[in-house]
């Protein structure tokens, strides 16, 4: 009788410390939050130019609004995600729309992800030539298709028939990136830059947002122009639903940044969440266990943002540097890039 | 001071259990065990002629007897699969290789991916054209390339370069494939058949092995040459690392077969191995689930075939049919197509 007394006492204690670290995560869940990333890599204060510095965080400020605005008002975080990342797309700082590196063949192959974390719906590109945004025609690829991947050709064709803005494909020269094939050209190298000026090679010019709305609804999304002097149709994970991006309400949002190939095998975006799901890890936990320690063993190089449905988020990297900010509804905001500033 | 002797005495019981479970698993091991697939779907005995059935039952046979010719003689797993998927690519009965579907604007395109469960490497095409074993590009991809993925005529000339066997694009067509073609053209329905016969349009004839070699080593490889009359470069789960083809020497190697896009969006290769490595579920336990609940809520259709680092395997589907076999070292060995003979 005295057991049962003691065992009764201690469930109705456990049951009110579960309930407080309840009530306590739903306090501290702010009512939104946006991360975004603009690639990772060797990037150091060393090498950058005070103007070249501004004009990156210029940029990641705009996307931040354009996406904030969004959330603030109630919107629908695919939306923040698809705003912050277009503002990104269309500078050409970045690795990914206008400021897209050129393959071997001198032209311009573009590929991107997005995935809402509410439906585990999504949609990607793979090699598109033509699409303004390539982030909206992964979107679209969602809204409008049966299917979640499209390549090529036929993803610039459907694009096209569904309204998207079309350019040229030279719309996406411009004079650095060249600049950039022709000291690869000849080569068997690739590169992963985003700055001609940069001598070390190990850039990764993706881009990337993630978002929690005020509705707790999740989503990413992933967009990039690929390596500076690619050959033979290379797909990175930037357009791989797992790899370089993963959305789902029950647990983060993810969008990854670095050396492709070692997301796709590690299937980096999607293990975040199932460890998180499977093995009951914070996300603090899981990201840095893979982007501190799995990955950095291979030798894969890079980082990720991702925020969870408690609107707890991280942008870990293993890089000297990552393009990256954030803001949230309680007034948190900051963008960085060496990795002293994090 | 009764108490800590129970105490010791569960404890020494509890350890002897799990020794005892421990050596008759690594007892039970098989030394080597190849599993296979054809594709999952409507399939029905009585939608199936005698000679058809049989047409089916040898080149699945052919297939076993390739891959285990290699595993007998202390080959490697990767080889096995291969070896396996070439055999049925080569036959027109299957959507693979030969056999490949036609896209809507007439041509053949055909996916694949394979992945060492030892290295974790891993290589997939998209969208080739004129290789005439996508397997063994996607193989190429692994050991010949930096990269995991190539996709649309770079991965036709990669091949190419690199010494594959290469045929026209109409080496792939086969009257039976144009009839579907014509039959879905004009409509937007795309169709994941493999038999023109077939009133049903629910077939997903992807390709696929798995094998476990006499070293303890894991492989797995799918092919695909989509679906009937798609459009827009679609690209399904099969040449997707992760969704379609996951290996691991530390948990199992995985091939799908369904309507992939409800394989990409749940990572399902992966999340075979995640649940076993981060769960603790066993093969059967997180294969059950997966293919019996999470997919079918979902209405995603298809099946898998799977082997563990123990031998264990399985060929889980949710579709009234599946081609399938497997052959083990200890003498198991079996070809079934339909839900009872499973």
């Amino acid at each position: 009788m005295k057991q049962l007394i003691y065992l009764l006492f201690a469930t109705m204690i456990l049951t009110a410390c579960r309930e407080e670290a309840g009530r306590k995560e739903a306090s501290a869940r702010p009512d939104y939050v946006l991360v975004i990333h603009g690639g990772a890599g060797t990037i150091k204060q060393e090498l950058m130019t005070a103007e070249k510095e501004q004009a990156y965080r210029q940029v990641l400020q705009a996307a931040l609004n354009a996406g904030e605005q969004i959330l603030r008002a109630g919107g629908a975080a695919m939306d923040a995600v698809e705003a912050a990342i277009r503002v990104m797309e269309d500078a050409p700082l970045f690795n990914a729309g206008k400021g897209a590196v050129f393959t071997n063949a001198g032209t311009v192959e573009l590929d991107a992800s997005f995935m809402d974390g509410n439906s585990l719906n999504a949609g990607a590109v793979a090699g598109v030539r033509t699409v303004k945004n390539p982030i909206s025609a992964a979107r679209l690829v969602m809204d409008s298709s049966v299917h979640v991947m499209l390549a090529g050709s036929g993803a610039d064709e459907f694009a096209r028939e569904h309204g998207l803005e079309t350019v040229e494909n030279s719309y996406f020269y411009t004079e650095e990136r060249l600049k950039q094939l022709e000291k690869r050209k000849g080569t068997e190298e690739v590169s992963l830059d985003h700055d001609a000026e940069e001598p070390v090679k190990k850039k990764y010019g993706t881009v990337g947002a993630v978002a929690l709305d005020q509705a707790g609804n999740l989503a990413a999304g992933t967009s990039t122009g690929g390596m500076t002097n690619k050959r033979w149709g290379r797909v990175g994970d930037a357009p791989i639903i797992g790899a370089g991006t993963y959305a789902n309400n029950q647990s983060c949002a993810v969008s990854c940044t670095g050396h492709g190939e070692y997301y796709i095998r590690n299937v980096v975006a999607y293990d975040v969440s199932a460890r998180m799901l499977y093995k009951g890890e914070s996300l603090q936990q899981a990201t840095q266990y893979i982007i501190h320690q799995k990955l950095k063993e291979q030798g894969g190089s890079g980082g990720l943002i991702a925020v969870d449905k408690g609107g707890n988020f991280v942008m870990p990297f293993n890089t000297p540097g990552m393009f990256r900010g954030y803001v949230t509804a309680d007034g948190r905001t900051a963008i960085a890039i060496y990795k002293d500033s994090q």
